[in-house]
């Protein structure tokens, strides 16, 4: 298998987590978003939504999207739950990822930390729409860990693999998580399975 | 089973039509979101996120997200494919609709027909923006539909049915398919389908 990533993406991070919990090889290659790599006719030709992480099968075709990829990889491991209603609240998680949490507080992150945007009114009203619904995708992870240990039945799985990538480094895109207890918590918990890597190893 | 709605979403009406394919009964239960109907202290008790759609189960549990429900209630029908590369395609476009599709193609529609925004130089850039990236994901279906029936594996499955949802209606936000001559067909096909009801059915 191949990963098509960029480094500090979260959305790679969470495949490149998942790969070392199962310990299998791949060939990663680095490309630069910033410098438009993933938006050259070559690599649209691999993926025509131009995004990382995109995972190169085996058999030659290509994966994108990364929740979609943990599924993938997940399935037959204890990272996928067996039961249906199980499996359907950790799809459950991932589309909250991608719909409510991601577009708020990994764009906050590239904004403020990575490829900073101009200081105008509109992108600081932008940036200041996307904390305040951050913060709303914050509470709810807060008040569903208050008495839980993981997302779904209590067992790590890829629901919180997916959440783990940006909410870890929240406070890259200006997002104060002190205020949540649980969240933190279970940060310290998904920090301590066996085999986790950080997102720079 | 019930199901927690509003009629004019295209969310809820994924959920409606597999359920019509699936000729499942449910019971319907109506919610105004205009009037904050979905963010009242007794339906966030039921989804801490607040949106509808939200499906309730049989056992009193509660499955929020479109996307996690159709997951759920398409195992072992036609509508989920059996194979775990296809699975994941499927799961790849239905990621691909809630990131780069429905937050510009049914928020634009939202903001244009049915809450209509004050029309300031904020909203108006960021409408502007949205109906950019809607065109970019309409580009995205087009160029995957040019030598295909279906998204995945030339079958109908929940790919269709979350994609179509928004697609259908993207006039509503501004959209112009005439030029998408093979997504127009596409829709032709999924309102061919046996058991196919419409969003005011």
């Amino acid at each position: 298998m191949k990963l098509f990533d960029y480094p500090l993406s979260g959305n790679g991070y969470k495949v490149r987590l998942l790969l070392a919990h199962l310990n299998k090889e791949y060939e990663y290659i680095s490309l630069d978003i910033l410098k438009g790599e993933t938006r050259t006719p070559t690599f649209l030709d691999k993926n025509p939504n131009g995004r990382i992480p995109l995972l190169q099968l085996d058999d030659g075709s290509y994966l994108p999207e990364s929740n979609a990829i943990l599924y993938y990889l997940a399935q037959d491991s204890r990272y996928w739950p067996s039961s249906a209603i199980e499996q359907a609240q950790v799809l459950q998680w991932l589309f909250f990822e991608q719909y409510s949490h991601e577009p708020n507080i990994a764009t906050a992150r590239f904004w403020v930390s990575i490829k900073k945007i101009e200081n105008t009114p509109f992108n600081a009203e932008m940036l200041s729409q996307k904390q305040i619904q951050g913060r709303a995708a914050l509470e709810v992870m807060e008040r569903h860990l208050q008495n839980r240990s993981f997302f779904v039945g209590d067992q790590y799985s890829i629901a919180d693999i997916g959440l783990y990538a940006y909410t870890h480094v929240a406070s890259e895109g200006g997002f104060d998580l002190s205020p949540y207890r649980a969240i933190g918590k279970w940060l310290d918990r998904v920090q301590a399975q066996s085999g986790h890597v950080t997102m720079k190893d």
